[in-house]
């Protein structure tokens, strides 16, 4: 049997199964990052993010911009847990014509980032391969107060994203900003139960917040902020790489977030019964299943 | 210019003199892990490492002794600090032709090696790419008096390996023993003033030692421990993958780890000046300058 029978999320589950980790480990392979025990406060937060050539960039994408696309990955993931990016290591694999030009590119797109968000590229290693692979692992810190997981959605939770959402093959995939500073500014101001950044497209991502939290959900499609490069709502709903935040708020939470200046957290729906599953209401006002679609990798 | 033209020492060293760190780095980029703050006893141990097919392994290779190589590598480096392997994230690159029989092949190696060593492997990624590819990215923990760097051999140290050197291609890089329990045992019971383990070739890496200390260095032919499996004496000094600890201590400390039972650390040298530079003598009393060799990726 092949792969592409199991898919991607099928693979996973079979690695996890495979695992057992001890008390330290306070949420394993799962969620949007790993979360360890740290001290009496805090969390540390560990995830990894590969991209590979014709997969996550073509060769023809602007080097530096790749590079940052490395980095901006585990950023991401970081920011969906709550968390304060830390410390990175860099594992990057070439072809052995690439110049140094090239290289150099490459590093600076990733350090710039890095510098921009104080994380620290503390290591690496260098390989040779067929085409150019980056992979980055990044820790951060949380405090255990501020830790947000994909499972604490709750019935009748408004869910918001944080920005547009679509289109992001056309060039957000490669600039998007990782919503660190965002992400805080939820954690800091406001008890926010569950989150993911959306990089497998908005209908699998809130499908694994429904899944985890074991809950259903529906949102509304003259709600789902569609961006200017979107083709069309499929587009928004499922292409992926969009890296914005998918959060959930209780109602008295959500009142405060709408009114906030600017109104970049955008109410999309809400969270519901299990039994109810996951649906979206049409702008005709009809009821649709939400079936999960989006990127995958298998 | 192509990167064939620096190396891969001359990247890594271009990528090094880009990255600026904060204050509670303290060892970035530049040995075998990283070395972070972390509480008031220990520092926090970073590294990652990528083997990629057709480098590291071939596709005729057992899956599970590749998945096994994997984290292998970063226990080694977690070893070469003196720490204690704790997590880890693995990313994965697969062709879609890929099994399930084959993907879990991979995982069992990796699996059954981080339940012997206590390591929890906490997340992941999964990806698609044209070989097999798998980076390991693994934090330890290192109490502060027992921390071991490149960077300590003082004139007058004795150098020390673990275990015989050379022919690991015909098995070895695939199924070596990550020297922790060693390294652990040396930390504990000896001052030992510098350690690398062995992944470019003994030249290399002893290079790699001297460099950072700011020394010179001499090893006696008829010292090096050559394993059966090795071609000849410039297998044992270059061939690199053996995974075994090099490590230097002082005089005094030397005469007790000689007396230990089993003798399975072998004195095979002396740290000089550093105008001395870096020589062999040879079994016919000859002395030769000890030019570092061994695998580079470029």
């Amino acid at each position: 049997m092949r792969i592409t029978e199991i898919g991607e999320f099928g693979l996973i589950e079979r690695f996890r199964k495979s695992i057992k980790t001890d008390s330290s480990v306070i949420k394993g392979s799962g969620d949007d990052c790993a979360v360890l025990a740290f001290d009496k406060d805090h969390y540390q937060l560990f995830t990894c993010d590969m991209i590979v050539e014709g997969q996550d960039f073509t060769r023809r994408d602007n080097l530096r911009l790749i590079g940052r696309k490395a980095l901006a990955i585990s950023l991401s993931d970081i920011a969906a847990c709550g968390g304060i990016p830390r410390y990175a290591v860099v594992s990057l694999a070439m072809p052995s014509k690439t110049t140094v030009e090239a290289a150099d590119n490459i590093t600076k797109g990733m350090v710039s980032l890095a510098r921009e968000y104080k994380v620290n590229i503390v290591g690496g290693d260098i390989s040779k391969a067929a085409g150019l692979i980056i992979d980055v692992a990044m820790t951060g810190i949380v405090e255990k107060k501020n830790l947000v997981l994909r499972s604490g959605a709750k019935i009748g939770d408004i869910v918001f994203v944080s920005g547009d959402l679509g289109g992001s093959i056309r060039g957000k995939h490669l600039k998007f900003i990782p919503r660190v500073k965002e992400a805080r500014y939820l954690v800091e101001n406001f008890k926010i139960n569950a989150m993911i950044d959306i990089s497998d497209g908005l209908t699998q991502d809130l499908g694994h917040i429904l899944e985890s939290s074991k809950v259903g959900g529906v949102i509304y499609e003259s709600l789902v902020p569609v961006s200017k490069e979107a083709k069309n709502l499929e587009d928004a709903l499922c292409a992926g790489e969009d890296f914005e935040l998918l959060f959930t708020v209780t109602r008295k939470e959500a009142k405060k977030i709408i009114k906030l200046k600017g109104a970049q957290f955008k109410p999309i729906g809400e969270i519901m019964d299990k039994r109810y599953g996951s649906k979206m209401i049409g702008k005709d006002g009809r009821e649709k299943n939400l079936v999960p679609m989006g990127f995958r990798h298998f």
